[in-house]
């Protein structure tokens, strides 16, 4: 986890103007809270929620999300995070101290299949996310159309195997001249390399259409049907190196029977994804995932 | 809420003997829980659980549950009592600082319907309650060997329009003269007079057999079918003067369609019913429930 | 329930040419199944799909939907429709007879809210609907653009208490000269007249944000705040002149907590909403959904 | 598929004294139906559920399940069974034709857990499963008491890799003289051998306690757990020789989050377990499951 400063911080007067969201991750041990609450107090701040969890009480880990009102934000926030960086070594914490009123940036990568794409477009229309919409980006010409009617720049970026290092050079090109902050891969169907990976660890959300461990890997609905479950489902997650593999944000279900062949599991399965990936973006834009591991601990 | 001491503290060795709950409801303001965190870091306190929750972040109430350890709590407990008289009166707070260690005590009240009593009974056995069941209550005499076959007591109240005060009289001296802490009705169907539910405020738990508000009153599945509704559920909540009209704790549901007649919505809907009670009196039991007005805040 | 025609039977090859849907109520007795098998048999039909219900095995009412193939449909119809009649009427039938292949015209009425309006047309662009979105109507300007956009023709019909007599009046007229068979109203929030109801007898479609019989009347999802419901819902039903009160086609829910503020019960509300609106929508199209009195039998 | 006959049709008056179920499977081609109705009027058959579904409308697989009331049944028995056998032979059907009023007999094997064992009993003392419990089986002690207070005969046969065979012709030898039916294996946890599993084809119905095939095998929870998933599940399946690969008959989840431990795990599974096995064997009882391959049928 890595420290995000205030550059971004919104002036002016919107209502989140002088929220801070702080996440911890820290071995845990006595006296946490009371510095990190001593330290608000000291500051003036209001907390407006706060959530906890710890591993395990003997020995455990320590994770901690505060969402916090200080007046006057943008004066105070130098003095803040100057003082915050003295209880972060004492207690060995990773943090972040997120100003709430800072937009994050989103790059939407596509295929063909538009369902994910538009409920991104659709939820983020209507005012779900408070983020900005940088980009969408598809191996394919398809879904141009859909993303400019909101107004949102497509680049057409085919992918050959001959080109995988082109395209990606341009992929992170386009991330970089945007500010991207975070990576939404709306059933993408191709492989990410690991320095792309690396470079957006913890920021690539990926939607699989399957109930992960079940059906890793290509057609899961296809699998399902051959394997004749009664479930389906769909699971969120940040990509890492291995496959279908990465940190779990969220999953979802639904119930299917002998009549659904593999395109009405397909048509089913198309409304889990979109919510199940809606999901998992809200949380990530609102600073409520943490992760440990290949876990997430998610603070809903 | 009243503050429940600690004279049934728990002696000895369980994992839970130094562990405390802290519950809080107050007017929001800046500073309550650095005051609070303050106070448990002098009094060396290692915070295991936090949540909280504010109604209103302008001006409205603020709800705190934390779980915390403190070395020889047995020791340490007049000192903490007294110490946090003066934080709860300078916030204004109503307040519970309850030992985690001390069982609650239950009295189960029924009619003829054995599901939910049973369902109590196998989790209660099971480890899923930590309570003492001090008996059952019947207004028949169908559950007996039930109860008795799990070591229960179980007395049978008949009970009759002309009865109706001595009735009372004999459930409240039971109850008394066995410290009941908690009253659940597992389909007891029977009307609970002002008194007895102001003697155990937000202390009886009663399931109804539909999803409140929908479907108040008798017979509620066959209301139900003859709606046409889709779905159907249960509904535990605490147990006010108005019928059916208590703040409500758990609810839950499951789909039915034209195929299911009453009686197999009442199959169907027995399953919701003991499932709902059961979570419903879990939380009650962990202190996870705080209640405001006529709703509840369940920290899960 | 009245016998449709074959007068829209689509020529050509679609794979539904040749399909046949038989919807029937009648009392039930001996015989009814084998009578409708050996018709169909003497037609060479196929049967790709059938489903029976009996509401009570003595002496109640029996229902069935079937669908099947018939060689050379177009050339076949008049003599299956002509032969049909002498069962139906010995069994004392209610049916319908629809080729699968007959496209149903679609009115959808709305008002501001945009969430169930592009639901349906989303999902209609995508193949979820085989019909024709013949218009939208909308009491305000607002969705306009989104009819459009889909190459919708969009009608605003603006409503006030005096223009009642004149708003119905244009209605009929538009729903009229496009030959619509089905009218949903998308969160329209207007009271329909109960002569626009007669005439458009179980073929109006309302989505009514909660789950009924639960929260009847305006502002559900504030009811259900006030009330401290843990689930929230949302129903699709056929109108009828009591407001709220007609057969129930179709409902879901959604766990919510003390955490959902009124906003947010409508966020979430909303995404029922459209769920539920299009399964029911969808049912409709395929002749899935029989009447009885105040109650739906769905063949899904 | 296996045809069983009436040899133990009860006597008398049951409601169901009359009603026998029909399960079918067979080449898919026009006039099956016709047929089998056909059939059905000529025996004075009075139909009360009827369900079909063909797999593949162009040369696949049709299954067809019916239940009907004949007058006199007993007496009419013979010549059903005899007139049936021809047209099974001329659409090559698999069928088999149960008497309602016949109850299967069941074995239970068990090892230590209880939870499973203990819903099967409580359903079946309701009344939710119209068969005979012959025994429950044991490779511990732990469960004699609780199969014993149901009156149900308790058998413990140990189990070591040593006794492998002689375990297993115990327990044949057991299940034969009691005429057992069905196998269910309620968390029995031991590796069924093959020639049992011949045997008992379709008979044996196991718990797995995971959203297969998520978590083949061992300690499937604590996969769970070290996955980060954030929904949990059960399957009911056929046992074949393959471990945790024979056809899926139901399956559910519920949500679980990062507070959920192995042991919080356990306790959510163990009542999604025992709520998918009792309904999976509610279906078996009532000839409701169609196998072909690897999936099943599940006509509800």
């Amino acid at each position: 986890m890595e420290t995000h400063g205030f550059t971004f911080l919104a002036h002016g007067n919107t209502p989140l103007a002088n929220r801070l969201r702080l996440l911890i991750s820290c071995p845990d041990r006595p006296g946490i809270v009371a510095a990190v609450s001593r330290f608000l107090a000291d500051h003036e701040a209001n907390i407006v929620a706060s959530d906890q969890y710890t591993m395990d009480p003997d020995g455990g880990l320590f994770y901690l999300r505060m969402e916090f009102d200080v007046p006057n934000l943008l004066e105070a926030a130098p003095r803040i995070e100057q003082d915050f960086v003295r209880i972060a070594a004492e207690f060995q914490m990773e943090y972040q101290l997120n100003p709430a009123a800072k937009k994050k940036r989103i790059a939407i990568f596509v295929s063909k299949e538009d369902h994910c794409l538009l409920e991104l477009l659709w939820q983020w229309r209507s005012g779900a996310f408070f983020a900005d919409i940088a980009m969408v980006i598809g191996n394919h010409p398809d879904l141009r159309q859909h993303a400019e009617s909101f107004d949102i720049p497509y680049h057409h970026v085919p992918v050959t195997p001959e080109l995988k290092a082109d395209v990606e050079r341009t992929h992170l090109q386009l991330l970089k001249d945007a500010n991207v902050d975070l990576v939404i891969l709306a059933r993408y169907m191709q492989i990410i390399s690991p320095s792309f990976i690396q470079q957006y660890h913890n920021r690539i959300i990926n939607i699989h259409h399957s109930f992960l461990p079940a059906f890793v890997g290509g057609n899961p609905y296809k699998q399902a049907y051959h394997r004749g479950v009664k479930i389906i489902g769909a699971t969120a997650h940040y990509v890492t190196e291995e496959l279908d593999a990465g940190p779990i944000i969220e999953q979802d279900v639904q119930r299917v029977n002998h009549k659904n062949d593999i395109d009405s599991l397909k048509r089913i399965g198309g409304m889990i994804e979109r919510a199940v990936l809606a999901r998992a973006v809200g949380w990530h834009l609102e600073d409520r995932i943490l992760v440990h591991g290949n876990k997430t601990v998610v603070f809903t």
